[in-house]
């Protein structure tokens, strides 16, 4: 049966594997959740499957009996509890059990592996829908985003780990008879390499993105050979829940343990991720979440970490083609999710002179009022403004947005949701910052907050947009000029700064958005994190190679 | 004159590329240094270059006038200063040129930098026999050792690490157009990737192999478009800074910073390692030597490191073929330079009951005398024991020896070289440690001591083994045994303790050799360092992908 799975799925690797190195356009899971492509009652059944597991148990994991039931999830969207239970176990057991299936999945051959990672990616597609309405619950996503992020990208961004952990693995030969003249006559050794996976790996996940930033770490590391436990963020189990079920379905289709790949689910009173990220049998962690407690797990020492943390994100406007056409981009850039993506631009630098647009400059007090109307204008679009804005996860949100401070450019954060009466929701508010006041801007404001900084010129914006990345991390940067030589610059200062940009977005593509198989998300190279979706250190640090030879008979 | 130098260095390139990946037999320096391919006159010239160069300056630096001269090496051989005197800058000055140097030098494409690194490298196999006996009067190398591993070994390793950077530096392409089909429309993006160096490099340098153990950091650095600060172990300065001085001319003569590539010497009464390693701009760390100070280094904030550091080498002794030819193997693996090898055997564990050979039990005092007996009779061999031997490079060596403990089974160290009547020599002497007392058998022992533990059986010498890797750290292990079940399981202990093993070596190959474009050196796994030649972690951790994308006209 594992063998028809590697017939199976050998395609789709290699595709996957090649798309990677050309970096072309190419998405495994379609995007579009259209009743064509997915079926015909899929969305009907999947909303009321998801209504018929709230207040009840999630039975679907087989990692038999729990010491407890637990769950605090609650919709942004109604803020009500879901009343979804979870089974409790302590981390020890957790980590005894993923230590005694490591020693049987670090001996499975990685097109095994491989094949029954895809095969699970395979089942999850089945359940995109479900996945969306358990998403879009727990994180206030709205319904288009919870599907294509926790659906189709998330799947693209496993298997481009899964393709580029295999590449890795099968990289150097299983063996080789080495010859060597030694003139009379020639030593010959045959010798051998074996991939050894690290250990037990642990994957934290958030609140936001529950899959889409948590299944590269998971897929990198169980296809790597290393047993994971998945412990996602309190509020947002459900849809790693879904994926870690699925998993394990196949894993014991197939004659594996189930312990190769478990949920933890933290207890209301007592949270256990400190506890299984410092157990010393623990050697890989994938993280994402705050830079705090980013910061306290990359200085625990004995282990490989993979974080992503906070970051300001900056948006330099030096000379533009059409201002209303940029205006347009970055309100929705801004106002996609209320603005709780990582990718999603905060500050923005307008030069005093204001904004070359052809022969024209467009005034500073007129960019931003451009601005303050753009997103005005999509929020008070009642076709648009719901299926973008979406809900806000935490409470913690809109109270910072209602304390922000500065210059107001425009304030109130009210909107309502037509569908969703008791919607947690805010839109996005500006203030402008005071370019001297660096303080002010200097921190990733997380939620819909766009800060407008009035510089000099385009070479200080282009400074202060390095620097910030430097000090603070910087995940994504967006850039407006119709000048060559400012192109140049900004390359120049943000790859410094490890930092992608985006040029002269317009239409249907935003800065926010980091495709699967094309761009690297984060870059690992400032305080945002040291980690990237998926480059091959993502893979390589999971597994060591060690040789073995002997004399060739 | 660059493009020149990519098209004649191409194909030593890619046939180097293609070794990483069969991992066959590959050396592009030969290592016999026979008048027939090295120049009927090289060793004779090279040995009087030596000689004149003793007692003055080494002037053939491009780094300009220097604050003074320092230098404190002698030779093991004579036990005298060499009086050479090298060019002494404050670390602040040499940090400070590095940076200026990197601007330009990370702007060169991977080919150019490659082709100048492997013209380098060309330029110093003109000098393999001046390394040679700068080498043997820095490190107490016998001569063939210092030709072969600082000479055409150590340009292998530096042309493995071009390789292997150079390979993923053109991994992904420079650019692509990346086109999403959108149903109605497609968006078109053209996306570049641009791989950008970490910073300044620091490779800090070991007394035992100044070339070999360096030029792997220095050349990944320089590929991948670091500038390099080398700074030598003082007491063996001047193998490197012959290395440093042929980068230096193919950099100016190509119209480069020889500020690239830059020699950095501690003075006698200001040591300038931490100094340098501490600076906030130096961002990667090469070193090789003791594990108190890499694990210092290890842990410095905002540094990349790639360590080598000690470890506890096991023979595991279970079964043979011809214990004969078994223990003049490993005594040869105990000598060669006299332990002074990172990868010389240490601890001995031969069950009590024995070692089978066929259908016989050897005993286990018949083992234990005949190791002995080898070891004497290789000693007492004029015509191979100094060509074995070599001096010890460190007095705290000799001192060693002189206070192991244990029940000695072959004490004295006296050994006098016929050619060289003031050398520090030791040859190796042997105790055997008691199997309960694991502290005396925990620690490496730099030098030619032998320790034999005598264990219940062979499971227990597998045990201690793998313990000792992985709490202790190791970077080979030999294995003798004729059961493919004990084979399996030393395999599969030693593999998760991050240690190659040689199996059932005998003749002229050893299990401390490791070839480059073969064998990974270090597995970068268990304590005795967290780096690997040439591993792909080995270069892709010198630089950071970062794209940049736009709309496509």
């Amino acid at each position: 049966m594992v063998l028809d799975l590697v017939d199976k799925h050998q395609e789709t690797i290699q595709a996957a594997i090649k798309a990677l190195h050309t970096r072309t356009f190419f998405a495994h899971y379609p995007e579009n959740p259209s009743p064509e492509i997915y079926g015909e009652n899929t969305d009907k059944e999947a909303r009321e499957k998801f209504k018929a597991s709230l207040n009840k148990r999630f039975e679907e994991l087989q990692q038999g009996e729990p010491e407890g039931w637990v769950g605090q999830e609650e919709s942004p969207y109604e803020q009500q509890p879901l009343g979804i239970t979870y089974p409790y176990f302590a981390p020890d057991t957790l980590v005894e059990r993923a230590d005694k299936a490591f020693h049987a999945w670090r001996k499975v051959k990685p097109d095994l592996r491989a094949a029954m990672l895809v095969e699970s990616l395979e089942r999850l597609r089945e359940r995109f829908f479900e996945i969306a309405y358990a998403t879009m619950h727990t994180t206030g996503q709205a319904f288009l985003m919870s599907f294509q992020a926790s659906g189709p990208h998330a799947a693209d961004r496993a298997l481009e780990a899964v393709a580029t952990g295999y590449e890795e693995l099968t990289r150097f030969p299983e063996s080789a008879e080495w010859e060597k003249p030694m003139g009379k006559y020639n030593i010959r050794l045959q010798k051998s390499w074996v991939a050894v996976p690290k250990g037990i790996s642990l994957v934290i996940g958030c609140s936001t993105f529950p899959t889409w930033n948590s299944v590269p770490g998971l897929y990198a590391s169980l296809v790597t050979g290393n047993p994971v436990i998945v412990k996602p963020h309190p509020k947002a189990v459900l849809p790693m829940a879904m994926v870690v079920a699925e998993i394990q379905k196949v894993l014991v289709e197939n004659g594996h343990s189930p312990d190769i790949c478990q949920l933890a689910v933290d207890a209301e009173d007592h949270l256990i991720t400190k506890e299984l990220a410092e157990h010393r049998k623990v050697k890989l962690i994938d993280y994402t979440g705050s830079s705090r407690f980013g910061e306290y797990l990359e200085q625990l020492p004995g282990k490989i970490t993979f974080t992503e943390k906070a970051g300001v994100n900056s948006v330099i406007l030096d000379s533009v083609e059409d201002i209303d056409k940029v205006v347009q981009n970055l309100a929705f850039s801004v106002s996609l999710y209320s603005g709780q993506m990582c990718t999603a631009p905060q500050n923005f630098f307008v030069p005093a002179a204001g904004v070359k647009a052809g022969e024209q400059t467009i005034p500073y007090e007129e960019v931003t009022r451009k601005l303050a109307e753009a997103i005005t204008s999509l929020v008070n679009n009642p076709k648009a403004a719901p299926h973008v804005l979406g809900a806000i996860q935490n409470k913690a949100t809109v109270e910072r947005v209602k304390e922000a401070q500065g210059h107001v450019l425009l304030s109130t954060c009210d909107f309502s949701n037509p569908m969703f009466a008791n919607a947690r929701t805010c839109s996005p508010v500006i203030y402008e910052a005071d370019v001297a006041d660096k303080e002010s801007y200097s921190r990733e404001l997380f939620g819909p907050i766009m800060l407008i900084i009035r510089t000099k010129d385009t070479a200080q914006s282009i400074e202060l947009a390095q620097e910030l990345a430097l000090e603070h991390g910087a995940i994504s940067c967006g850039a407006y000029t119709t000048s060559p030589e400012v192109k140049d610059q900004i390359k120049e200062a943000m790859s410094l700064a490890g930092t992608p940009v985006s040029f002269n977005l317009t239409g249907g593509i935003y800065l926010n958005q980091h495709a699967g198989f094309s761009d690297f998300h984060v870059t690992g190279a400032n305080p945002a994190g040291n980690a990237s979706f998926t480059n091959p250190e993502f893979v390589i640090k999971r597994f060591t190679w060690v040789g073995f030879r002997e004399p060739a008979i």
